[in-house]
């Protein structure tokens, strides 16, 4: 295909919606409908027929026939977001369906547009790809209120999204023999091992909790240090120990994203501290492993600082790995297209883990980010990489097509 | 003295002034203005002369003469305080005057109630001694401003004190022999040795930072452990330190009292995070060596998990022994009333700090504090303690008013 058009696409789409502080592409806003209304004037040169779901998913189809192959990425971002997270997607995906334009596919071909998959404004990720997949618990949402108190049920509404009719999108997927992802890394591994591109294995699971330490709040001039029931230091104990077991285990992480302290002042002890804990592993064994340890790490921690500990679960996800036939057709397209037989699991989620918790055959494809930079208008990937992704993606779905079709 | 008068008397200003959440004499609010009616009413009862100073402090004047020995604390608490902090020394004091009130001390002994001890209003704690130790900066509080945005300068006018005019109050202290105050001790000491009063030998050293770590915010999911820059990984390492630091030196204390982490989420690793370090000595060598550990800790832990470190400095004070004839008679006085030869240093600083940087002999006596709590409706101390402290200050009184009046 013509990466070069593609490249054009990601530079105007920015030029359209991008500002000093970077892009601004959050989904249910005005500036995410200027994104749509340019992908539409890019679908618009080919013929496809476009039309949109009852989760507010852009889908556009070339070919005929009841069975088809899906390549899609999300075209929202987070508020000063990158140029390339999720619309590198979108529009090689543009490009796949345009290097078929003038003849027909062996298989119709499907491109989709997630809706919200960053869940930048009411904090619910992958709520399109989720609603097509069955997982969004509806009564979840419903009452979300962004940073102005308005509800996602009546934002989504003004964009002609009904919200109790949004798992009928799911019939979207009928006839779906593989969902295809091309996606920024947004994270350094590629770049720290000197290479392009790289299959993807599956998504991690998540486990995420916040461990709560309690201990007794104190004058911290009148408190000999012995006689302390410190709860912040029960917190670094557990956080030291916790980045322990991330490194222990290969392929893992955990991770501390801060903690909250009260009184939280410079003249007190900590008597209470919150600390905010997020462990992945595409192993299940080896992630309820992790789990065990944290938890034996929290209570550990506790005991010697004095502080009852308990560990409040927020949120997990089990590991998704993707489809066995598509990663090996995957692996290949890199290397095809100048890449290493690189394949890694992906730490973050995208839509491609509910589009596979559907049942669908699903694999994805990261291109290197510089710095392992993303969310954040620093976001970027060297020229010659997008330009090897961007054939890889299209190597992957001719790929597809052909055995799908074939006989 | 009559030790149930005064237990009367706190007992009585609880129920005027406390509620369920405890003692709310916040200073320049209606709650303190009911608390120093109800001293007024007490003094009246006896031969003094009431006035107040430029810096909203209040005396009682018993006696005549150049010379006097001063007796005082602060009937001001924090919202949602103890019934002891302050109005213990402030009531006994009242009850030292009242041994007197029949005859004629051998000196002029006059009773303090300063203004604003907590600072718990607009931040700025030993405001009214302070003025009249000429160290209050009129610049750094005239513009502070409480939780509904007034200013200092214009809430404090409402009490009849112009800003400009406070330091006027140090004429105050002219011909002060000695000034002596009795407090809870607001820790856990004297509880955990089992005595119940102690002589205070001084208030400790403070200095106050908040260390700056500064790493690299980046994705939980896609950033492998040993790729990362977690600032929040370089604070538990130097709160561990610096809590080591604390245990090494008798005596002292570090407390490292919370953390603020951008972006602070449970899906990023943290790439920049503020920690709160507050270090406390008496002595003033062993306090620099503190900070100078400190100072490496966190450097060693900022290198180990590549980060850079500033520290910043928010506020310090010199460790201000008491005097060395007062703390002797103090000893004495604590022992003749039942309590053991036990002095200890002060970690919390207290308006008798701001009188000895003034230069007027001072010493302090100490109460048990029920768990060392403090600043809570929870604060509490036996009955019998508190008649013992009371019968001590008031030893102490006679021994200093006989001293300083004799040949």
């Amino acid at each position: 295909m013509d990466a070069d058009l593609v490249l054009a696409d990601l530079r105007e789409l920015a030029r359209l919606t991008g500002g000093p502080d970077g892009a601004r592409r959050v989904c249910w806003t005005d500036e995410w409908v200027t994104a749509r209304d340019f992908l539409r004037s890019r679908l618009e040169e080919l013929p496809v027929e476009v039309g949109v779901d009852p989760a507010g998913n852009l889908w556009a189809d070339l070919g005929e026939g009841d069975e088809f192959v899906i390549v899609g990425s999300h075209i929202d971002s987070v508020p000063a977001g990158g140029w390339l997270d999720g619309a590198l997607g979108i529009l090689s995906a543009v490009g796949a369906l345009r290097a078929y334009a003038d003849g027909q596919p062996p298989l119709r071909l499907r491109l989709v547009d997630w809706a919200d998959e960053e869940g930048a404004r009411f904090g619910r990720s992958l709520f399109g790809s989720s609603a097509c997949a069955g997982t969004l618990e509806l009564d979840d949402v419903r009452d979300l209120r962004d940073r102005d108190g308005e509800r996602l049920e009546d934002v989504v509404a003004r964009h002609g999204v009904e919200l109790d009719r949004v798992h009928e999108s799911g019939e979207q997927l009928r006839g779906a023999c593989a969902y295809l992802e091309l996606h920024i890394e947004q994270g350094p591994v590629l770049e720290s091992r000197g290479e392009p591109a790289a299959t993807v294995l599956g998504t991690c699971g998540v486990e995420r909790h916040v461990a709560v330490f309690t201990g007794q709040a104190a004058h911290a001039g009148a408190t000999p240090m012995e006689l302390r029931r410190d709860s912040f230091a029960a917190t670094a104990q557990a956080a030291l120990a916790i980045r322990e077991i991330g490194l222990s285990h290969e392929g893992g992480v955990c991770t501390v994203g801060g903690a909250t302290s009260e009184p939280g002042v410079v003249t007190a002890v900590a008597g209470r501290t919150e600390m905010l804990l997020d462990q992945r592993h595409l192993d299940p064994d080896v992630l309820a492993t992790m789990l065990s340890e944290a938890r034996d790490a929290c209570e550990r921690a506790g005991a010697d600082q004095g502080c009852e500990v308990e560990l409040r679960h927020l949120w997990s996800i089990p590991p998704i790995p993707f489809d066995d036939r598509l990663i090996a057709s995957a692996r290949e397209a890199v290397q095809e297209s100048g890449g290493e037989d690189t394949a890694i699991p992906s730490g973050p989620l995208h839509d491609a883990a509910e589009v596979a918790r559907a049942g669908i055959p699903t694999v994805m494809l990261f291109v290197q980010s510089l710095r392992g930079l993303s969310h954040t208008k620093l976001e970027d990937t060297k020229e010659e990489h997008l330009e090897l992704s961007v054939q890889a993606l299209d190597r992957l779905v001719t790929k597809t097509l052909d055995r799908v079709a074939g006989p």
